[in-house]
């Protein structure tokens, strides 16, 4: 009976939460329209080549736009370090132990980082694919990537993040021969969570796929301008 | 403010329910103690293993000592099938949307399952190298998996679960090769986290090294009847 109050107290204090987060989230997402800086919000599971994958993006697009990068990490300052030396800009926010990040603090990241004249900014989340799922941060669209060794059942796992993803990165696709990973399979697995994603098996390492990944970031840029 | 005030209150309301936990997890583990069933919390990133790691645990120990499982899981009951494919005593649990497991939740599982006679249980936690570490489960032991896709610094990113895994299996080690993976490095980056932690590599899928494992559980189990 305890359990049972406690978890309804939760949820209740989680929806007004969320109610203001959505608020927070519009607000920022229609200020980042008018100021033409497209925001994409990075999510995966610890692991998934997060970082590898932004240093082998900005590699490929920093002479065509600037760019910068907001880091959540809960403790490390270990990829603001890594993304940094690759020559944007970019800002480490500690969450102090939260497991996800809401619109209040991206907001404060994107105020503590200069960003006029930006034209692409990522927004690394916290590795975990349940609560970021859960929480809007602002951003115009969201990324996630799924990497091959972790499973093409994870759509089935873990719904959520994959209905609210405009775009799944399939990652580490120079390991699917060491691992049990059908292609189709999790192709299917995704559309049926969301029909609209798009899909873009890549490989952060090697550089493979990675042109799929550019080209919809400058559409997504272009198209936010218009 | 707005967003302070919100998370001011998020805070609050989470020590109340960490408190409330905390009692609810120390009693059930009296219980399981009083009763000679030793529960093992296993933890870990989405896709790191923890199902082929229970099956292949399984195989090895169901002649010798009466198993069950407990799986969590958000949505699915793949897990629980697989499982239960494997000739034990298996349920789902599912969480809700929940990002966690907690010792309410745990003791509901165990009530729903018949724990007669059993001697070692596992408690399949939901995919998540974040949340799950915050709320004690009431389980006799925490174990967590590392797989070697994930990368060697994630002690650094994530390290609430080093600090309360009792053992850390290092999982995947056949697909060194292709990775970037440090074992010297990953050790001491766990040890600086939790210098008491068990650290056993292992692959689930060939077999190498989960005798370590079985070992570590039939030592377990003896002791948590003495």
């Amino acid at each position: 009976m305890a359990g049972k109050t406690d978890e309804f107290k939760v949820i209740e204090v989680k929806r007004s939460v969320f109610d203001a987060n959505d608020r927070q989230a519009d607000e920022l997402r229609d200020e980042l329209r008018s100021r033409g800086l497209f925001l994409v919000n990075l999510m995966s599971s610890p692991g998934s080549g997060k970082t590898t994958t932004l240093r082998r993006t900005i590699e490929r697009l920093r002479d065509e736009m600037s760019i910068a990068v907001l880091e959540a990490d809960i403790d490390s300052d270990v990829d603001a370090r890594t993304v940094a030396a690759a020559g944007v800009r970019a800002i480490q926010l500690h969450t102090g132990g939260m497991c996800h990040l809401d619109a209040g603090m991206t907001r404060q990241g994107l105020e503590s980082l200069d960003t006029e004249g930006i034209d692409l900014a990522f927004l690394e989340n916290v590795g975990n694919l349940v609560c970021p799922a859960e929480f809007d941060t602002g951003a115009s669209r969201n990324a996630m990537i799924l990497s091959v060794p972790e499973g093409d059942d994870k759509p089935l796992k873990y719904p959520l993040m994959f209905e609210v993803s405009d775009v799944v990165l399939i990652n580490k696709i120079d390991v699917m021969p060491y691992f049990d990973f059908d292609m189709d399979a999790c192709r299917t697995n995704i559309l049926a969570r969301n029909p609209e994603a798009t899909i873009i098996p890549l490989c952060a390492k090697t550089g493979e796929g990675v042109d799929a990944w550019c080209q919809w970031l400058r559409d997504g840029v272009e198209a936010w301008r218009a």
